[in-house]
């Protein structure tokens, strides 16, 4: 089980129809009139508690919303296996320590249309609470991977039609130079090392940020940010 | 006074010359040839200490790099008077409250070549060691000024002929059609509410960031990243 708390974390987990039980400070349902009425119509269980239960329970970002929800779905590595063009766009993430950054990652995975992210088992983040909240509830709608080995799901992944993109200071590709009509699989690298050289190789295109200040590296989720919004296919491209 | 921690934060105050005192973990200067002759060349005092010391001093993330240095210069408000076109190109940051966007933030001010984050006194993160940390250093490199009123601060830019770029899911221009030539003023709004009305209708410019997925916004560090990359000035377009 895991704690989520903040209104869109909430809505969001209500809207992809978690499992949980839901917890609303008492005062919010004045300032929310839809939100009793949602939860009585999708079935869930909810409490309604005062300000000092709920700080109690999920700390002080909550907002007035909290939920004990059941854990997030992890695929099983197989599921690579079946995952064609046709499913989507993959962001794998070579060693992402820091839950803020691996919360921002995920939203923006969902907000630029990418649909799986593909972990390393020994060297990321878990899926705790921070993670879910600073994704402000994109998990919910984001598939999740944890594999052994990054360089065997590229590899698998290139078997089935993605071209492997990854990402370094001294790439030679442009985000936006790539043709947007391939099967992306984009590759960002860890917060104090980037990449590792054996996910350099194994990589189709490798893409670099152009930068002019002194300081010649960005916040790992800024930088995923930035490759994903320049691979993003808008409505208007569809 | 304040701590600075981690080898790219101690290195960039030791190029901008901060005044500090410097504390290195022995081990480290076994592995870090260069250290000690930069600090005896640069006259800093400092203090080799073990691990267990550092830990102490500086929390666990120093990486053998500590140091305590003098404040971050804070320009006064009069600056904006003579800040013209010449000097540079500005982010204004309407309420960001959370150390961690506000260092990554100032990172991507650095690496995308911008000059001066105009903050408002009341409704900011302050500038301590974790935004210090999360800038990896980038802190030293980049103008900070508190304002009193960010709409007084707009006007003045405008002035002084400067085009204000607000950032807002309602805008209706993408930040790459902007005319680089400009002198830019980008505001990015507050991490839970965006940007303030007044400084919407300050703006010449609205730009926004297409998304397509669930949740409909962006970290406010990486909508600033996107951003300040898309408006980047780099080194072949000079």
């Amino acid at each position: 089980m895991i704690k989520i708390y903040g209104k869109n974390c909430v809505y969001e987990a209500i809207f992809a129809k978690a499992k949980m039980e839901v917890f609303i400070e008492d005062t919010q349902v004045k300032k929310d009139k839809n939100i009793l009425s949602l939860l009585q119509d999708k079935k869930y269980k909810y409490t309604l508690l005062q300000k000092k239960d709920m700080d109690k329970k999920f700390g002080i970002s909550h907002q007035g919303y909290g939920a004990i929800r059941e854990d997030y779905q992890i695929l099983d590595e197989s599921y690579l296996n079946t995952f064609k063009k046709e499913c989507g766009r993959v962001l794998i993430l070579d060693g992402i320590q820091d839950p803020h950054n691996l919360g921002a990652i995920i939203r923006s995975v969902d907000a630029f249309g990418f649909d799986l992210v593909v972990l390393p088992k020994n060297r990321s983040a878990s899926l705790n609470e921070v993670v879910a909240h600073v994704s402000t509830g994109a998990i919910e709608h984001v598939k999740l991977l944890y594999v052994n080995s990054l360089l065997t799901a590229c590899n698998k992944l290139k078997e089935n039609g993605f071209w492997i993109c990854g990402t370094d200071a001294k790439g030679n590709t442009l985000a936006k130079d790539i043709d947007k009509k391939l099967s992306l699989a984009v590759i960002i690298g860890s917060e104090g090392f980037g990449m590792s050289k054996t996910l350099v190789n194994a990589s189709d295109y490798l893409i670099t940020i152009p930068m002019v200040g002194h300081v010649n590296s960005l916040n790992a989720s800024v930088s995923a940010g930035i490759v994903l919004h320049d691979l993003c296919i808008t409505k208007d491209e569809l």
